[in-house]
């Protein structure tokens, strides 16, 4: 859907240095964009190549709004973000189908809201509630007793499993797994067989919140999982039993959290990331890839980067390596 | 399904201290536990919140026989475990559709035990196999020829390829692949190009095994990977083609097995473990976390804690740990 | 379907001592060999008990040409390659269903080649075209526009989002999700939440490419996230946006990399390595598994093996944990 840059300034609260009547049609990144799309610029060292683009007009921030330019500027506090909003107002165009596919099984008992889209070969079971605008892609299995809230996405083939609750605006990636059995036995001491546990409990994601293609979220033992608003959870990631995710966190690929793990809020998470069972990381820590935090342990330190197995942080971790190294070297 | 104590404790072979009529409805947390509920404490530090929470009933050790309780005891040699089977029968209530949904595709040839019940949407080929009680969830692809047990659950968009065989009480969770391809190829000298090694081989998987949601199981090359009895894998696990895995092995999520492992019965295998082509680990040994075991090494040591990458005696590793802590300091 | 070994020899460009006349029916490993089987050795250590196993013939090296056998042999100077060749051939006698099966659905403006199979419930969205003899597995969702070549095989219930291009022969094992968002968002400095960047580039797949179970391909943010030629990904992996991997590379199991890694040609990737952003692993070059490159790392060196995290050459990652023991032991 074309918009003018002068719609765009006052959409993402930017202002126009040169012509706002020129005509934006789509976005692009500065190597590939053609004429009629928007690209954005973070820093002067980009500025020039954006320039020089076939794009019709740039983001950018303050440090450009004096330099001369053949293109419109829009400029903004905060390029990137200015960009990601523009780029949904202009992709906004791509028309979704509405309406419930007739190859869909829909149990009679489920409560859909207005403009809700369930697409082909879509399993909705008893007592589901999905929300308004909310769109559930094919080969969807949605269990009985589900609460999906409004302006949803679940891409094909995504399986939630009974009595999960979903927030509104939550986008769920293809292949995830919601609400499964967490892994808790016990060992029954005179055969030496596990038992299964009981993993009744619930799973409950708050708003905005994103899951990956194939992660697997547990429902609680007993209890509950909790996913906070606005978290984002990247593909191949395991969240276990009873574990409790504050909001804004951020979890990179191929992470696990174990069962009664504690993340709180602004928390970020590299990749391949193991977390120990009982774990906290307080509020604003940030755990390197592939580090490892052991069971029960504490992670504080806001802004703090921590690494390695068992994870400390980084410049006592960057220091062992340097002695490390060294010794060898002298060998 | 509710059962009075009494009953429950016939069950779980307990002794009742206090009203064996008190009825019980469900199972809970102490922590959310309401009227009618069963909760479990395994030591005394806990009966404390136990005998305050709303629960109906308490499940404990023999600690708790002589204290004073205005709640009935329910006293059993393993609390957690007793709890957990009293929690199968209670949850027992849960109604299971039986049947095939017309919306299921079952090849004619296909023979289905008594009360098996298929999901909407489900698959099955030409010659397959299922026991009686059975259930399939929606969405799942059963391949030709497979063979699946009695009394199995398999969640919904599971996929088994051709000639998977699977004991009886299996349990698999949602979007387990069951039987792929291992990773095999040759390279041609003359031109660099990998080609298909041959992955015509079986998976077999022993009773009373539950695999989790997204976890992939390689069938052989030539031969067969084998699961046995009672082994239990958590999510995003991956077991590669030719490997053998004893009786009541406990794998957690997001682990690999590279080809032609062998894990012996009684292994416990922590999260994000690494375990190269043709390890040999023996009976009874732990593998922490994260840890790796490069190519062709065995692990020997029954009780024993091994971490780290290449994995050792976990007090050699955290010695290693604690000598390089102090030597970073000192500079 | 039964060739005789003279054919086989022209087949896979191998010269026969002994009888050429003798009947093939399929391959086996030399423990599960029966009459009419083919069997293969790569060294002498294991041509006795090729020799005594029931196969009907064995490939092998020039080494085994002189020696005396009661069996055909097929000399060959791969033997594992013309084994792998041989039973291709041999089990390309597995009959595939034709056609498309009457439960798929296909918008009625996609292109299929001919002799294309379709399993039931496939779902294939508007304007997708696909190559010839190219077959689609039950329960696999093709989004809009996408392009698939011929002879590919993509087993049961993948996903493929919109716009996706495979090329010729590629395999695509079960679950596997191709084109999914990248993860990539914007914090907004005055409300602290994340907000999405656009994923609305492309994934491109080269010819001759396998991609393993559950594994997830991002699409690129703005631009295209493409993998080579002939390149191999084993279970599990996750590939994120704007990754560019190059020809003939090999990555094992549950290896992650992140947005706009460059993987040249060549490179070999054990399980479990972490890859972050903005790495570049040049031609040649191979990575032990669980290994990890930091951020914007530059790997290089031909057949030079990488190990640890931060990932260094493995003469120095072993001369330091030697240096690292012996400390530990002297305390």
């Amino acid at each position: 859907m074309k918009r003018s840059l002068k719609e765009i300034a006052k959409l993402v609260q930017g202002r126009v240095v040169g012509d706002g009547n020129v005509e934006i049609a789509g976005i692009a990144s500065i190597r590939s964009a053609t004429a009629g799309d928007l690209v954005f610029v973070e820093d002067e060292k980009n500025l020039g190549a954006a320039l020089e683009s076939k794009a019709g007009a740039v983001i950018t921030g303050e440090f450009a709004a004096g330099k001369p330019s053949a293109k419109p500027l829009l400029v903004c506090a905060q390029p990137r973000l200015a960009f990601a909003r523009a780029a949904q107002v202009l992709s906004a165009a791509v028309a979704h189908v509405e309406g419930i596919h007739p190859s869909a099984i829909v149990h009679p008992s489920v409560r859909l809201g207005k403009n809700v889209s369930v697409g082909e070969r879509v399993v909705i079971g008893e007592g589901v509630e999905v929300g308004e605008r909310t769109r559930i892609g094919s080969g969807c299995v949605i269990g009985t007793r589900v609460k999906i809230g409004s302006d949803c996405q679940l891409y094909p083939n995504v399986t939630v499993y009974a009595g999960v609750q979903l927030g509104d605006r939550v986008i769920v990636h293809a292949g995830a797994v919601l609400g499964s059995d967490g892994f808790g036995y016990v060992r029954d001491q005179a055969t030496g067989r596990y038992e299964k546990f009981s993993q009744v409990g619930r799973l409950e994601i708050g708003d905005d919140v994103e899951i990956g293609a194939n992660s697997t979220v547990d429902r609680g033992a007993l209890d509950v999982t909790r996913i906070g608003r606005g978290t984002k959870i990247d593909n191949l990631v395991h969240v276990g039993h009873n574990v409790q995710i504050g909001e804004d966190v951020v979890i990179a690929a191929q992470t696990g959290l174990s069962g009664s793990a504690v993340v709180e809020k602004n928390v970020v998470i590299g990749g391949q990331v193991g977390i120990a069972d009982h774990v906290r990381i307080e509020e604003g820590a940030i755990l390197g890839a592939q580090s490892g935090i052991p069971s029960k342990k504490v992670i504080r330190g806001k802004g703090v980067v921590f690494w390695g197995t068992p994870a400390r942080p980084i410049r006592e971790y960057l220091k062992e390596l340097a002695v490390l190294a060294r010794l060898a070297r002298r060998e």
